[in-house]
């Protein structure tokens, strides 16, 4: 019997059911199972979008709640689980890195859950602070190399391609570019290598300062946030966009967090610069020229990741159980 | 030049939110606006999904939070303001009822937005309880015959038919059926037009009670409401699917609410019957032929959404200034 | 590594090369193969496909030429080989059974290739006449039972369900129905199941007779066909849809046809029923009780699939190579 | 009441057959009429679609063969007519030029038929040699600017992010460039804006060859001609995505063919250089710094055009009827 592709979707918090809702409406999955710490949400929001599936425009996909055992047999894992950043809360700018300890506890308990039933899925983080939960996940659990990644500075590069589309006045669609670094208040945008059309933006009569647009990237996150309280319709989509790559083997290149191995002469840090994602996972990062202010901004980056990483570095008693 | 497809939504909480993360997934619109008594929600939720739409699998559509003057060129609008029902105030099985008083005035101050600058649009509603609303907004403001309708029950009719479905054990794209009566307590399943790929119930030796199937849906209802706190996947996505109806003129025969003129008997009264859908909104009401108990059940859900309706009637200062 | 969902498409004339073209637009298959007793012709299709994936609004698939080693690890494989009926030779009205002889040898070559690699995958049958291929694919290569089935009367039923909306007013979408028996002349439509949102066509107020709806029926293939010279965009559309009731699991009945094994005291002959469909292919047969007339025409139908299926009976020498 | 987009495709061969296809599968689309000078072409294939819609998993989109009136309320139209070349005739690689003076003929009767009913619609040109032939579209009808524009170098841009892609490893959605000039063999890569995860070709570590590019594209081409006997499925999928722009006012640069006025010193020749696609229509053509090799190919490339162009020069009775 054919094997329809399983999705499981870990965390059903702001952006866990965004990324559930948006995955209903592709035609990647067959099977979609959600699971949540709190049983009664993973149950309801499975519920709610099972029962969404008797209205006659969507396919008849399964979607329920389910226990880590689910896992075995999944294609690919998405994880949203543990705490965001919700507004409100005092700081109008709060650094994702203040759920670092909560969030490594939480990141820790999700892998157990995973690498008990396999290591054959592909894994996409999403859980912040990315980075560093992203090397907790790919360095503490011995999961197969590539096969975990985190959505990175997908977000991020998608409002810069924003910013700079609004100023062209141009689709984003003509704008390629990335942010590298941290998913979080040290990304630093590749100026160097974005285009419109395939023009630099001096060429296209559109030169920018990277220090103003990094800040006005992070602003833009803070605006919504400050907002609504909270994001999550870009990153979800940035997670299902991802799914797509691997379960099509597209070999995309987007700018996912891995743990570097040398590249630009970085080690033992997590962090985001592009990357070829098909049906293997993360297949090769690609290190493209930085110019000084690039090569600084990353070093400031890998530098305030690393500091976040060191902070929750597994103690003895962490898999004590 | 051409003019994109523009829809609006006003109210941007957990329906309306849904709604707009559904259509930005569709091809039928280039321009959305959303509206919002809370004009920051209203800039959170339009600025999180355009950001979104940086990502490469977006189609570049224009979304923006506005006023009521956006509605002056809209095609369809969709309503899914004021408070709806959240888990854990109390009681189980809370009735959308208790939302009338305060959503009729909700309701009176959307309408004379939309009104003051248009009555071309489409206007499809969400806000509970749906059939008041429905009549509030039909007959105290002039509009268009058939240019206003609710979701009805469509939402209840896609519980129906997933729990057959499930008891069949077959996909709910091959079970046809819908509820009839009220959007809530009251609403009742059509058993005697249930077929599944054109059998009855009967024939597909799957006989049903009625009483059962219309606690069961209810209760297919409260159980995600008292699991995820509330509802929205579903209705987000019967509300999307009757847009499409309605941009591509599909004619398609949908459980929606409009208020009745001698059908059954009934005047005065709005709730779901099936209604056929087309560019130019709802275009004519079919009554099928009710066994004795779906008779009964139809002057039941008729007098409860009547009294619901009585207490919301229009008061001498209502509209005053 | 996950294994993107593969297809292969067998035959790729004026059908298969809508079945490859549709099956693009999906997010099914990340990998397509095209095979073609001319393999210039696969190559040619496969290529311009794959050069249309250049387009930025395509999803980035592997499409390729290929021999009958691909199927060996394929899910679903759509049989579309064979020479179909093409206008300007004479007839009017030519029956597919004319294409009897010669297309079963296509079929026996085309499931010689198959099994000679796989018994895993679904195999969707289209090639004409098609009751006696399936008859023949079905029971003479030993493969397991319920992966393989015939698009049927999945397009005579679409036709059917296009005139009833017609002259309803509505959308096909509102119009549950089916033909069955023979995919071509003696097709009959099951008007005692036919459905307008739930109504049968008497309490619709539009009764319908069986002679003049088979007739409608079938004149609507032969209308296109005299103008355009062959059908292919409703049985490619057909053979997705089924695909996607497989990779999804969906459990759609739908008009599939496969060989009956007692269904209506019918044996040894291979027709439309409606059908489950789902991960394991063709899983349940469903038998609607049937009318007088209906009944009749089964039998018609029936006896004339068996005349042209005995034409075929395997000879001795069919499988010395 | 709401009018439903609606698209118009004049001639239904090879490539407007599928045009009609790919448009059908879009929601973009309530309403499409056909039109061919072989009307009963025209219904055909009009009709083969309609009936596809009775497949559950279409969208009940009005489908019908009509004449130039059905112009009058189109938002887009897409010209496919007049013949396009065909394999087997001689040569292996026929120069598209040779349709010049038989499809100018048909352009201007397809034009003359198009404004006598609108000067409001977008026009999106297919025909070949399509650089002249939308010369003769832009420059003799008074149609208003930007609104006709033709697919241009949208598929030799296609061939040419697959050739990248498939010698990079990657896909075509990280390879950003394009073809400019002439649609056809003069056509040439822009390689000096070509990238790859926005490194250039020498970053990422594939210098290429200009002359090598350009002849692979071409190449390219002829593969699928001289295998499948004809190309269709990219044009198809370019002519859809600007149509997407269009309804949507996506505002994306693509490489579509219009008159320059003045771009890079050139006059009076219609060529394809990256234009910004939106409701409007052609609004912006950008001129990306060549370099010297690049330049002297802009240059051939016009001046091949232009012969073509001025071999179909109006003649005084052209326009008498």
């Amino acid at each position: 019997m054919i094997k329809p592709h399983k999705l499981v979707v870990i965390g059903l918090g702001h952006v866990g059911s965004y990324v559930l809702a948006d995955a209903m409406k592709t035609e990647l999955f067959g099977e979609i199972v959600a699971i949540d710490a709190d049983v009664a949400v993973a149950h309801g929001e499975a519920l709610d979008q099972f029962q969404a599936t008797g209205v006659h425009s969507m396919a008849s996909i399964s979607v329920r709640a389910g226990g880590y055992e689910e896992c075995a047999d999944a294609d690919v894992i998405i994880v949203a689980a543990g705490p965001s950043m919700v507004s409100g809360e005092g700081e109008e700018k709060p650094d994702r890195a203040s759920l670092a300890p909560h969030n490594a506890k939480v990141i820790r308990e999700v892998m157990t859950g995973i690498t008990a039933h396999t290591r054959e899925a592909i894994i996409i983080l999403i859980t912040n602070p990315l980075d560093s939960m992203v090397y907790v996940a790919e360095n503490e659990f011995d999961y197969p190399a590539g096969k975990i990644f985190g959505t990175g500075t997908m977000l991020d590069s998608a409002r810069l391609r924003r910013i700079v589309a609004d100023r062209a006045g141009v689709s984003p669609l003509s704008v390629q570019g990335y942010m590298m670094g941290e998913h979080g208040l040290s990304a630093f945008p590749v100026l160097s290598h974005v285009t419109i059309a395939g023009m630099s933006l001096e060429e296209f009569g559109l030169p920018m300062d990277p220090e103003d647009v990094a800040t006005a990237v992070v602003d833009a996150a803070y605006e919504v946030f400050n907002h609504k309280g909270w994001t999550n319709a870009g990153v979800a989509q940035s997670a299902i966009a991802m799914a797509r790559a691997v379960l099509l083997d597209e070999r995309i290149i987007l700018p996912a967090c891995t743990t570097l191995r040398g590249e630009y002469g970085l080690h033992d840090v997590a962090l985001s610069v592009p990357t070829l994602i098909g049906a293997g996972g993360a297949l090769q990062r690609y290190c493209p020229t930085l110019n000084e202010w690039e090569r600084a901004a990353l070093e400031r980056s890998a530098a305030a990741i690393k500091e976040t990483t060191a902070k929750i570095a597994p103690q003895p008693d962490d898999y004590r159980r």
